[in-house]
Order: C-alpha cells, then sequence, then structure tokens
C-alpha cells in the first residue's frame, strides 16, 4: 500500500515552521507496512488543493492542516467539494466541540461551527487534544484522511484513521522496535551491520532523538522478524530500556513501584525538569511526594546541608558537591531513593577545567552512593535533557541491578 | 516571483529525517520577497521527477538532494534529461573534486566523474563544504536550480543562485511577528477579520501553538507594514507578551530582572516544569534560587504550613489550598514572588465538581495574593504545559501592574 501525503500551510511555505508531521506520519506508516510516496506542502487556497488532488493516485491520501476554524482553513472544504460529497453538520461533534468551549468558560464563534462538518459516509475523527475533529472515508478504493496540523493533536487521530483503513488488508507487517539509552548512533553503526544484511526478509531502520535511539524491526515474516529481533535483543541487552510505546520516565515509574520505592530529585542545572518528568508519568504520586530545585549555593546549603567548604573548595560542579547533595536530600526528603544534579548547562559560565556542558550526578540507593559525570554537547535545554535521561538511566540501572 | 521547491529522499519519505531545508529555503526565499507556492517531497526515481516536472509551473524551481555519486542520486540526469539538455563533464569542476580526495587522501572513483557534470547554458555552482557541484540555468523563463541535500552545504550554495535570479529585483520583504498569551485563535478570530482585509499591501497570518499564538505581519511596503501593525499592538496590548524571537519564560526572566525581584514555585501537578522553564533561560540564577515540588499532601504540609483541615475539608486542588501554598512557600523560601499550581493533570483522577484539567493557581507579589483557576483540556502533558503558560502570564501581568 502506498500513500501520498498533503501537508497544508503558508507557515510552512514560509520557513516559520518546520514539517515534522511528514517524519511522524511515515513512521507510523512504515510500522503498518505502509509506504510513503510523496509529500506536497501546499497552500491554503481552494486552487491548490483542487491542483494537488488531481495528482493523488496512490491508496492513501492524508492531509494535514486547514481544520481550524479560521477562513484560511479549507480543508474539508476542498477536498468535501472535489469529491462531490454532500456536507451536513454533525450534531454529536458540534455538542463536543460546545463542551469544549463550555469546559475553557469561552464562549463558541460562529466560526467554530465549520468545525463540526462532515460528509455524507465519512467518520468523524475526534480529537482529543482540540477543538479541531478530522474525518475519514473511502471514495473509489482511495481513503481520505483529513487530520488537524498540531502534532499532538494529529498523531493519536492518526492512529485512529490507520485502524479504519487497515481493516480491509490482510497481509500484515509485524514490527517491533526497541529503545536504547547510554549509546549513540555513531557508537551502534559498527555492531549494528550484520543486522542489517541478517535476512532481507526484515527491515531495520534507526531513528535517533536527544539523549536515545530507536530501532525498528519489521516484517511481512513474523518468524523471520522474531529470529533478527531476539539477535538484537541479546547483543544489547544493556541498552535496550523499553519497546516503542515506552518512555524512559514511565519504565523508571514502574520499576519503582516493582520495588515499592519512593524518589526525590536536588536538581541544579536541570531547574525541576527531572522531576517534571517522572511527574508527567500518571500515578508518579505512588512514587514522588517532593522533590526539590536547589539552583543557588545558598539553597544546596539549607535544604541539602551541603557544607560551604566543600562549595569553596571544589565549586558547586562537583564531586564532592554531588554527594553531599543526594546524602543531604535523602534526608531532607526521607525518600528512598535519591538523585543530585549539578551542573553547568550553558551557553555561558564554562572554564577550561570545567566546561559546559559537565555535569556531575549523584545517586542513592540503601545508603549506598555513586557519583558519575559527564560532558553533554548542545543547546542549554539540549544539554539539560541529556543530564535528565543520564539520570535516569541511573536509576534505571540502580534498580535493575 | 512564485517557486516551488522538489526535495529529494527516500530518508524523508520513510521519516527518518525532518525536512528542515524547505523551512531554510523558505526563509532565504521570503527575505528575497520570493513566494513558495508548493513544496513536492519525492522518490528518487526517474519517474518521480518527470511527474513532478510536468507540475512545475512557476518562476523558479529549486532541487535539492540527488547529486551525490551513488545509482540513487539522479537529480542532473533527470532534470538534463526532462529539459532536452546537452551534457559535458565540467573540466574545472572536475580538478576540484579531484582535489578535494585529494586532500582527504581518498581515491576518487569513476562514479564521482558525474558530479562533474553540466547542461549546456548552465552555471556550476561551486559547494565550498562537500563534493557534489550545484547547477543553475535558464529555461523559457523558468529558473532551475539543482542543490545538494545536506543543509550546511545546501545554504550557501542557494544564497549564490539566488544572486543570478535576482540580478533584476530590487524589492525588499519586511515583516513583524507577535507572540500572544491568554487568547487563543477562535476568540481571536472575529477581532482579527479587520486585520486580514485592512490593506492588501500587508498579509497576516496566524499560528497556534499550545496555550500560545503567533501573528506575522508582511508587506513589501514598510509604511503600510507599520500602520497595520500598529494598530494590531494598540488593539491587543494585553495578549502581547513579545516580537517572534521571545519566549514566555524569557520575558518573564527579563521582568523579574528589571524589577529586581526573586520567584520561586510551589508545584504540584506541574512538577518542576515551571521552575524547569524558568532555569532554562540563561542566566536564571538572577532570579530562581530555590524551588519546590510538593506533590504529595505531606509535602504540602511540611514545606509550604498548609493546614490537614484545609485538607481534609476542600482538597489539594482547591482555591483554599493555592493561597496557603503560596503564602507558605514565600515564607519558606524568602522569594519575592510565589507561585503555587495545584491541579488535576489526568488522564484519571477526575470527579464530575473537580473534572480532569482543573488547575488553581496562587500568585503572591508583595504580600497580595491572587487565586485563579481554569480548566484546560489536552494529554496530561498539554494540561500541565498549559497550566505553565498560564502561570507565567499571570506573573507577566502581575509584574507590569
Amino acid at each position: 500500500m502506498k500513500a501520498i501525503i498533503v501537508t497544508v500551510g503558508r507557515e510552512l511555505l514560509m520557513g516559520k515552521t518546520v514539517n515534522s508531521n511528514l517524519a511522524t506520519i511515515a513512521r507510523e506508516l512504515f510500522k503498518k507496512g505502509i509506504d510513503v510516496a510523496r509529500n506536497y506542502v501546499i497552500d491554503d487556497n481552494l486552487k491548490a488543493y483542487y491542483k494537488v488532488l488531481d495528482q493523488c493516485d496512490k491508496d492513501i491520501v492524508i492531509f494535514t492542516g486547514g481544520l481550524g476554524p479560521t477562513v484560511d482553513d479549507l480543508s474539508k472544504e476542498a477536498v468535501f467539494s472535489y469529491f462531490n460529497k454532500e456536507v451536513y453538520v454533525d450534531e454529536d461533534t458540534l455538542r463536543i466541540i460546545q463542551g469544549y468551549f463550555d469546559r475553557m468558560n469561552i464562549e463558541m464563534t460562529d466560526s467554530n461551527i465549520k468545525q463540526a462538518h462532515n460528509c455524507v459516509g465519512g467518520t468523524i475523527l475526534e480529537n482529543p487534544n482540540g477543538t479541531a475533529p478530522g474525518v475519514y472515508f473511502k471514495e473509489n478504493n482511495q481513503h481520505i484522511v483529513l487530520l488537524p496540523g498540531p502534532p499532538h493533536e494529529m498523531l493519536p487521530m492518526l492512529k485512529k484513521s490507520l485502524e479504519y483503513i487497515l481493516t480491509d488488508i490482510d497481509k500484515e507487517m509485524h514490527s517491533i522496535g526497541y529503545k536504547l539509552v547510554g549509546t549513540g548512533e555513531s557508537t551502534m553503526e559498527e555492531g549494528m551491520k550484520e543486522f542489517y544484511t541478517m535476512d532481507e526478509r526484515v527491515t531495520v531502520a534507526p531513528y535517533a532523538s536527544i539523549g536515545e535511539i530507536k530501532y525498528i524491526f519489521s516484517s511481512f515474516d513474523e518468524a523471520a522478524l522474531k529470529t533478527v529481533s531476539d539477535r538484537f535483543e541479546k547483543k544489547y541487552k544493556q541498552y535496550i530500556y523499553g519497546l516503542l510505546d515506552d518512555d524512559l520516565e514511565g519504565v523508571v515509574v514502574k520499576l519503582l513501584n516493582k520495588h515499592k520505592k519512593t524518589i526525590s530529585f536536588a536538581e541544579s542545572c536541570t531547574g525541576g525538569l527531572l522531576a517534571s518528568r517522572i511527574v508527567n508519568v500518571s500515578g508518579a504520586s505512588n512514587v514522588l511526594n517532593e522533590s526539590l530545585v536547589t539552583y543557588s549555593n545558598q539553597a544546596k546549603m539549607k535544604y541539602l546541608n551541603v557544607s560551604k567548604e566543600t562549595l569553596d573548595n571544589f565549586g558547586a560542579v562537583s564531586e564532592e558537591c554531588a554527594r553531599e547533595m543526594v546524602i543531604g536530600l535523602c534526608e531532607q526528603t526521607g525518600a528512598n531513593i535519591g538523585v543530585s544534579v549539578t551542573g553547568i548547562a550553558g551557553p555561558t559560565g564554562g572554564t577550561k577545567e570545567k566546561p559546559v556542558g559537565l555535569v556531575y550526578f549523584g545517586l542513592m540507593i540503601d545508603g549506598k552512593v555513586t557519583i558519575n559525570h559527564r560532558t553533554f554537547s548542545g543547546s542549554r535545554y539540549v544539554v539539560r535533557y541529556r543530564a535528565t535521561q543520564y539520570a535516569l538511566n541511573m536509576v534505571r540501572k540502580g534498580l535493575m541491578e
């Protein structure tokens, strides 16, 4: 099966936004064995829609963008009229949109009514994260999907539409994806070579993101897939923290729950990002009661009992300070597991001895303290995010020992 | 003048790489007053090239990718043959490529020779950062540009090609963009109508993201742009927090610095995300010394002196709790400004009276406490992020009073 993706939006053609939806959608389709033949990025006017629709000769056509309430949002109007579909206001959808505005305590305007439009034969795709619902319909053996532009709204709706599309496919693509932490794409390259050529029925694709890397194996042959992926699992056990739907914070929360442990953080340069990632896991209240952002030296002394001598002699970014921070943290919070992070996130503040990106980590589990340090590259945010990945991986490994 | 960008590459259609070249090229063209009409992302086979070339009806057509030495690199072959151009090996270019390999101490292969191909009437675009030179030629009043895929190689060559194209254009595009918080796209729609039609020389484009919205005004006529944007600024003063390069946390840190105030947060559902956003601003140490994640009721009592009665009678997600949290916070941390956040981020834990998304906020400035609440929609992360936008905006407005 082949798909064409049509991305709608002036802002993309003006260079104001990068078209990340293409990559997101392509990855989802790839997992289901669907190939993306082309991507069109078009302006938001009817002529552009009609012109591109004339070129859409594949099994699946996915539009993103143009579902908002403004006069520039034309996806439904354009696509419905191109296919001569009859249009009506879907009352259930209108009620959902109305409810959204009621909850937000904002008055719904007339322009929102068009967001409840559907075509005869169309299936509304609910939008759990916004007001713009999507539509799926089948026309002359083509699957047509209309999705909104914002990625966090688009993705769950895309997955739903794929369920509809894939009900009438019998040859199923099997795939398994692993997420790895504590290694990088270049480091992995040599060792990965065998997997690219192991079995031609099995394809392997790496996807690197900040502080982690994914490998997705796919095949129409389930047994062949299992042989190759089992070998990968065995070889890279130490780096694999989970499967595609996992995230590192979720895995750590699960491990903490399993061991009935609570955790607290003493964060300097990460400034709450670590705690925030744990709190983002639903049910975090079982494992995190409190956490501290001790950004100034004063705060490190006040909450964590770091000594003035340590700060004077070694500085806040040092093994000694990370050690006192994590010991003081466990005392202060009573958490079973403590993590301290202190480093130089940049872009300024580095020296020859302590460059930008240098971060010290302390981990305390059952009274045992481990100190590590790493120097990360990237922007201030990237350094801070990589530091949270490193810290979460320390906890993960500590709990698996 | 209008341009079409054709991006070539299997990896983009597989979702392995994000198509950042579109945004990069569009921005360069926009600065020169050239509009991007469409972008095509195509696979690397001759049929795909021919198909897309049939659609390229604009003044400028820019190809990126497909200039390498492999069998999949077909841009020159495809485009030259489409336009029936005569092809030859450019000896100067071949010498440059040869020199590159000599310097790298690698042997040049036959496949590199095709990288020195040019067409009669074509101008070679030298590649200072790689081995793949580009080509520019004019055909039937169309400007055709072939550029390599890697962004750092592509950009300087694009600029060079624009010099050739723009010898007869002297118009410059002016633009200004505003970021707004505390309002939404639907709410703005009615009031924005006048700006869409105020002056046909000025275009306006809205871009919504989580918890904020951007409006970008552009025109070739600087005076006309100023008239329209001044009117917008005046009308929406209360929502405008900055220009395109600003972010909300940066604006808040700037205001805190200006008023010589420090800030602390008592975060429940946002769990450190607010502190983390402030710490992400370089120089945050002037305004934030410490911050607390008080997720459990116990932590709210221990650090913030919230009373057990309040928690028992009203619950943690309540006006009363938010008030005691922010008062206790300022006492505990000594910060000039305190912000408390307590809510139900979901997806579970909601009740009829207190639905998922309900968040209470406390703000304390100079001893004066303000409590607000809002109900946000979206995933757990989106609710939490919207809550940080709301809280930062409370601080911003509080400091501007």
